[in-house]
């Protein structure tokens, strides 16, 4: 695993804040576990909401816990002035997210000028043992000069 | 696009049955507005609790319908005494995901015998107008002589 | 399907350019075919060298020629003094690519300022029939102000 | 990293005699250089025939040969009597492919009882040092019962 060193150094402030204004995080549950230079960890409790017809965690749940975690991870290493966007992500399903808690955990394999390549798993954590549940690979696009504050308006997605 | 022939006559209801059974869906305020022998659209109205920093539909949230809109895509086409998994999916984010409601639309491309293939898409609808926000594909397990209801176990996804 | 327009004029002959500077291209034997803004076909005719241990053509010759379609589909669309490469791309496998010819289709799905979407099939030919191999989803960068042509060197991908 | 057992105590031969019956490998020149249970490297020097316009390693290639390592990986822990298919793969390009010999890395993450989950990894080799060029996941399908050699036949892929 390569090290990076963030650009900005307030960049555990920039991603809290950011994770702060995503309501969909609030409305999951979900919170932000860790945030190092390139690396991020997001955890949500498993409640009855969240699940599917065989009593797991939702799929489309695992995957947006993982997208979250791959894009913060990103962020992490953005300059000042800039916001994040998922250019695309692939995730393979390894085993069912049966658990009490699911950890999302990302980390950037390179960090190019405009592309991030990102790796994230998750795994469910059930009594006392962690499942790997999901395996994923994630792009992410740098916007310099853009807000990441809900102001950003319309034109956000012309990357 | 290819026209399936559905294997179980009761494909609809058994299709609803199962969407009624994911209570990520009833969470999330999803509703399955059209089912066809490989064909599902699932449709979601915008709720705050639904989006992201910018204001549009957080991304997870949109590849959680594409993919629940395959999975139902590729039931529809299974036997009796059957479920169905996700093996992988891949999205591509084109445009940002802001309207007043979300459509996902899926269709089988290919039915194997254990794999199908599907695409699927995403679209924000918005003062009347649909804007494309997602492109997906999809690799979907058919699982036979395995229930699709809660009591599956923990031994579903040995796929 | 969308109608895209070429921003370069000569977009024909900077794409034929671009593929004849490809030895992988003459390696195989592929041909460009057609060539449109933001569609492109390439063709290759079987032979021993490209096939796997049943006969058919390999599945890696088989998603590199959908790549190379992708990356011309999408650098018909760029202006002028600009080169492509591709960021991610993802592929399913459908049925055997068992044929005289495969012919390996691409276009545009969406053309943002960096990052173009693309979608891109293959089919083999086969007793004048297609058969329907792959399917694939494309991402690929626009990098501005950077030459084509081989003198490159080695700082080229840092996109 | 998982240790996968092998079912096949003669998976070694069996690899072995499966990449030597794939024209396409000869033809590009490569080489199975480490086959253990669950892992596999292929290697191929560089040559002017598998280059693109900028003197690298043509992305399809690259492809290809972590296509193909990942069918070795997971083809090794599968039992007598079966075959390998290509369900689906994903591949990122991190760093062009500019180097004397290219090195293809996979291995099995999870094996189930039909599909196999692989990561892969392509370095090039250039001046004793490795660049990552690409990295990617693959699916991968158990066909039981059914032969790996030219006479498969036309009904291979209906999985």
């Amino acid at each position: 695993m390569t090290v990076f060193q963030a650009q900005n150094p307030n960049f555990e402030q920039v991603v809290r804040d950011s994770f702060s204004r995503q309501p969909f995080m609030e409305f999951i549950g979900a919170h932000l576990d860790m945030i190092k230079p390139g690396v991020c960890e997001i955890v949500v409790e498993r409640q009855q909401g969240l699940t599917q017809q065989h009593g797991f965690f939702h799929g489309g749940l695992v995957s947006s816990l993982a997208d979250s975690a791959a894009g913060y991870a990103a962020y992490s290493l953005y300059p000042e002035n800039s916001t994040v966007l998922t250019v695309d992500f692939k995730v393979n399903f390894l085993n069912p997210s049966d658990g009490e808690r699911l950890r999302a955990r990302s980390e950037v394999i390179r960090a190019g000028k405009k592309i991030y390549h990102l790796k994230g798993d998750v795994y469910a954590e059930r009594d006392g043992q962690n499942i790997h549940c999901l395996t994923g690979l994630f792009s992410m696009m740098c916007l310099l000069g853009k807000s990441d504050a809900p102001n950003l308006g319309r034109e956000a997605r012309t990357a």
